[in-house]
Parts: structure tokens; C-alpha cells; sequence
């Protein structure tokens, strides 16, 4: 089975230009076939101050209102996504930046209403992500890019979690591939003392997880992120790695950072 | 030869939205393989008025500085461009939107500094497109939604008349297909008289071109125009058509608006 690797990148490599240009180069670098996920990063909070609308929050979470899915629609399928494919296009990539809407690759269903109404958000199941198309994007050469912007087959942009979009497309894309999914972060990976940025855990198997939730290893925002890596593992993935952008070939070699496995 | 048709489109569909719904229903049901081309529309305008920057005017010619292009990248690349796909999706077209970024399908030169200095504008050559790569999504099932932003190969973004792209796509098409270009306007077609829109002038072959301008039923901004359609029939396109959007089926047939022939 063909090789894939799926690397999702968030704010801290979007929002500095340096950091991206470099992260792109080693992207560029990686053998065999790819996809990019990329975030959105602070430029669309930025747009949203600029014309005077603010986030809107309830009850302390983040709500799409028509206003926050323009302006994320602009800068993450504009701004972000057209700018990232032609600085690949010079490093040698032949990247191609996509929403979900783009060739139907990835329908999602805007989030039902309970207690909060989150607005314009896509959630994704099982049958979400188009393994066919990226298939044949993949087939004829290319290497897509795709922002945190999906649509529901009904008209309707929605915006959609990249982590979640990532795993979705790793997840559909295992039935075709031998595949990994790599997240870059702010970290160098699940760390065993919070305040030691080298106290890396180099690997955590699946049967690990329970217990390092137990003794606190892994806490707050990591546990949803480690929980929907093994799921991804459950599904199909090789192998999840987690650590920092700036060591891309080691991350996606699992020589550096921290590697999720079965 | 299997059949292409090009359609261009411009602001008098794109800004209202009564328009584009109808637009984008008749262009789904045209037969057989299509690109749409589509320019801005005042929605950028918009955008820059409440952000405060101000069209760039240079001897009464707009020039995109970087402020602009950020604006048009937004706008074209992801608002205008990612909803149309949307809307096509829902209607049952598989469509794809793209800047010539995206699979290198459009690499434009930024335009020399002479006279005037236009800034981030992107001429095309006669290499500019990558008919290959546009022939592969076509066969992939996929209907190409062009907007007006392409890339000098070099990571810089370029803002490029859509009017050019649409020509130019035909042009390289017409290596691989028998290509018909439809090129969607405010009026029914070139008119004898311009205070009578029902005087249409329903067919104009290459020869006659030099009289029509002569004689001035063929002035203004149409003469650029119509040059570039006939420069496009030199050049392997079989026809040219120029009409109003709102009867897309007939303009494409030739049974309605003007058609340019060899």
C-alpha cells in the first residue's frame, strides 16, 4: 500500500511568516504523497476587528454568526490558502487549496441547536470526506491543501474544527492508503511535566491512554486531542505523531515528538 | 474533438444574488464540459471602503497595491469563489474553485513598470496556462471555477483581467478540444445602435470587424473586446459568443446575443 502523511498546522506556524516559509520548505522536503490542513491563525481576528465585528462568545464558546463565516471565508479559502499554495508553487509543490465545497471533498452537517447555537459550524461523520476525489487529485500530481471551511451539499459554507478535518480525511483516506497523521503544535510533543518543554513522552500506545489520563500526564486541552487520535488509530491510521513544526521530518519519521500508535 | 465551453462572467450576475442563482442553475444544466471565469463585482469595493483603503487611481487607471490584493484575494479567491462553488454543488455541478495558483494552471507576469506602475497585475502569455492540468480535472468529473487571481510562480499573488483569462483559457483549450467561448455582459450583444438595445447585431466574421469599427457601430470599450475575441478564433477557438447572461442556453447555441466566427 501506498504511502500518505496528513499534517495539520494551526496559528503558531500560520501567523509568522518566517515559520511558514520554513515549515513549507520541509513540507516540500517530505517523500511520497501529502495533504496540508491548515487553521485559521489570528489574521481573521484581526479582519473581524477591523470592520467592527466582534467575536461572538456564549457561554464562553465560539459562535460562526454570518458575519464570522464571511470574514473566516475570506481569509481561510482566500487570504491564508491562496497564499500558502503559491509560496508551495515556487518551493516545487504542486498545491492545489481547497474547501470542502471544491469538488464535493468533504460535506459536512451544520451542528444542531441545543443548548448553544454555535451558528455556521460544520460537524463531519463517517461519510464526510471524499476518498475518491483526493484520490484522483492525488493521482494527478497534486498536493491539496485544504482550510477549516467545509459546506453542507445545500448551499451552506460551514466552519468546521481543522483537527477534526484532518483526522476525517486520515481516517477516509486509510481505506486507500497506508496513512499518517501528523499535528503540529505550540509543544514538542505530550509532555510528561508541563513546565519541561524536553520532557517529552516519545510514544503512548493505545492501551496507555486510560492511564496517563489517570495520573495526570495528559490533561486539559490534550485529552480531546489524544482521544480523537485514537480514535483515528481505531479507524484505520497508522500512526498519529504530535510535536513541533520546526522538526518536520523527524515528527513525520517519529524520531522527534511524540508518536501514537496501536 | 469533445466540446468546452468557456463562460465569463462579471459583476452584473455576481453582485445580485437573484442572478447568480438562476446563472449558476442554467449554467448546470449546459451539456457537456465547462469552465466558468468570473470576475469581482463591487463586493470588494465594499470591503475596501470599510476598511478604509481607498481605490488606487494612477491617470484614471485603478492600480492594485498590496492593500488591494489583499482585498481581491479574499474576496475573488474565497468569498465570491467558495460560495458559487457552493451554489454549483447544490445544483449538481462538481465544481472546483481555483486561482492559477492552484496546480500551477495559470503562471501570469507582473505587468513592467512603464508609464505607470499597476502594481500586483498579472499579464498572460501564450504559456501561461496549463491546459494538461485543466484537462485533468475535467476528466476527473470536475467543472473549473476560475476567479481573477493567478501567480507569477515566484510565491506573489497577481490580480489579472478575467476577460484575458477566459480568452486564454480557450486559447490553450483549443489544443485538446473544440472550444467555444461565452463571453456574459450587460447587454444582448454587440448592438448597431447603442440607445436600442434590441438592435443586435447576431453575427460578425473576422473580415468584418475593420468595417464595423469603421462605420462605428462596433466603439468604445467593445473594440478591445471583440479584438480579443477574434485574436482567440486566430488562435484555435471555433467561436465567440457576447449576450446577456440571463439567456445562457441560447447564447452558448448561437441562437441569441452576437457570435464572432473565423
Amino acid at each position: 500500500m501506498k504511502q500518505l502523511t496528513i499534517i495539520k498546522i494551526g496559528g503558531n506556524v500560520i501567523d509568522n511568516s518566517e515559520n511558514l516559509h520554513q515549515f513549507l520548505l520541509d513540507f516540500t522536503a517530505l517523500p511520497g504523497d501529502k495533504i496540508l490542513v491548515h487553521g485559521g491563525g489570528k489574521i481573521a481576528t484581526e479582519l473581524g476587528e477591523s470592520l467592527g465585528i466582534e467575536a461572538k462568545m456564549v457561554d464562553g464558546r465560539r459562535v460562526t454568526d454570518i458575519e464570522t463565516l464571511r470574514i473566516v471565508t475570506m481569509v481561510y479559502a482566500g487570504l491564508i490558502n491562496k497564499n500558502m499554495v503559491a509560496q508551495l508553487q515556487a518551493k516545487g509543490s504542486n498545491a492545489i487549496g481547497l474547501t470542502g465545497a471544491d469538488g464535493n471533498i468533504i460535506k459536512a452537517k451544520k451542528r444542531p441547536v441545543k443548548e448553544i447555537d454555535y451558528g455556521f459550524v460544520g460537524d463531519l461523520d463517517e461519510n464526510s470526506v471524499s476518498s475518491t476525489m483526493l484520490d484522483s487529485l492525488l493521482k494527478a500530481g497534486l498536493v491539496p491543501v485544504l482550510c477549516a471551511i467545509t459546506h453542507d451539499g445545500d448551499t451552506q459554507l460551514l466552519n468546521t474544527n481543522a483537527d477534526t478535518i484532518a483526522s476525517s480525511v486520515a481516517v477516509a483516506m486509510s481505506a486507500l492508503y497506508e496513512t499518517r497523521l501528523v499535528y503540529c503544535f505550540e509543544k514538542k510533543g505530550v509532555l510528561k511535566d508541563v513546565n519541561d518543554d524536553d520532557s517529552v513522552v516519545r510514544e503512548i500506545k493505545a492501551e496507555e491512554f486510560d492511564g496517563l489520563k489517570a495520573d495526570g500526564t495528559v490533561q486539559g486541552g490534550m485529552i480531546p486531542k489524544l482521544h480523537n487520535a485514537f480514535e483515528a488509530i481505531k479507524k484505520g491510521v497508522s500512526t498519529v505523531y504530535i510535536g513541533k513544526a520546526d522538526e518536520l521530518a523527524e515528527l513525520a519519521e517519529g524520531t522527534f515528538g511524540t508518536s501514537m500508535n496501536p
